[in-house]
């Protein structure tokens, strides 16, 4: 019964906070959406920033395991890594879509939750990015480039669809909630990594020529 | 004296809008930092959703202005076309940083003036995007695409260092205010489109084939 009425809970706050933004969202409209007394929401998780670290930390949670998980196969090759490292966090947005786009908006102001969100979390995802980074240029298989800079690119790939998400919707006529959505941005982004980031095409180059 | 005061409400509204949100500030605030009577903001905007909704005009005003003004010449070659709008629009945010980041992330919001801006300047923006990546594909110039998205691609390159602000800074130690952090970073996009959407390495394939 309790944990129940916690996932009402939250999963009304992401509906709510998606909508009308955290600051705009209290804890009557999330109660009354979730149907439960706000002492409930008192309970489980004080008050309403405690929802909104709890969002935060279960998505990032969820976000870094999936990094690591596929990191402890990085000698299978960088790229190889890379790749199933962005289908999987691309798959986990997609089934969290309203959850992605309240944490990214939030992310953009200088609150104390999104302070310790990078130390924490932002700081271990740019250890394990900048460790396939070099371990790609280490093994032949990136062209050099500047990582910081190649970070900015690919978190721009995977925050865009869900920081945007009217844009997406209403200019390019695009929903990521349905399926095809995803493989076609992965395929996407896997198009950069072939071209833009991998030492492949200048292979094929040298193949042509032997 | 009119002009001033109305150029220093703006200032300290964006200033504002960046570090609390706009939802966080209020017109208090905005009087007491730009040094004028509540009155002047009323007289000036009539209220605060009139302050930001000049901030969004004004912002997408000019946006769409440097695309315009670089789309004339399209006809010098497609690439070059988005090369140029590319260069423009950056070096425009980078100059304009905070206003870029506030209208960013108050886009994310699904309001009135969102949707007004969607329907009108996005649409346009839309509107010249496709017709270079359209007349690149019909010039050999770019290699086929789907449209949209390149255009989230494009759009989550133009965008991502101005949304996640405090990522940018406090992860990847970059400073989008520095100017060399235009001159990289609008080489990483220019790199896209010459790997990426380009059909330039299949041709340098051919020569050395030849």
């Amino acid at each position: 019964m309790k944990k129940d009425s916690k996932s009402e809970i939250v999963k009304a706050a992401i509906e709510l906070f998606n909508s009308n933004g955290y600051s705009g969202t209290s804890i009557r409209d999330i109660a009354e959406l979730a149907k439960v007394n706000p002492a409930t929401i008192a309970y489980h998780f004080e008050n309403k920033k405690g929802l909104l670290e709890y969002c935060f930390t279960s998505f990032f949670e969820q976000y870094t395991h999936l990094i690591e998980e596929a990191y402890v196969q990085i000698d299978q090759g960088a790229k190889a890594c890379l790749k199933r490292i962005v289908a999987n966090l691309l798959h986990f947005q997609c089934e969290n879509i309203l959850l992605a786009s309240v944490v990214y908006r939030e992310m953009s102001m200088n609150s104390q939750i999104v302070r310790e969100i990078l130390t924490t979390y932002s700081l271990k995802e740019k250890f394990y990015f900048q460790k396939i980074f070099e371990r790609g240029f280490e093994w032949n298989e990136f062209r050099p480039h500047s990582i910081p800079y190649l970070m900015i690119q690919l978190k721009g790939y995977l925050t865009m669809p869900f920081m945007n998400a009217h844009y997406i919707r209403e200019v390019l006529f695009i929903f990521p909630n349905e399926p095809f959505f995803e493989q076609k941005y992965l395929r996407a982004i896997n198009s950069w990594i072939e071209h833009n980031l991998s030492v492949a095409s200048i292979k094929t180059k040298e193949v042509m020529i032997n």
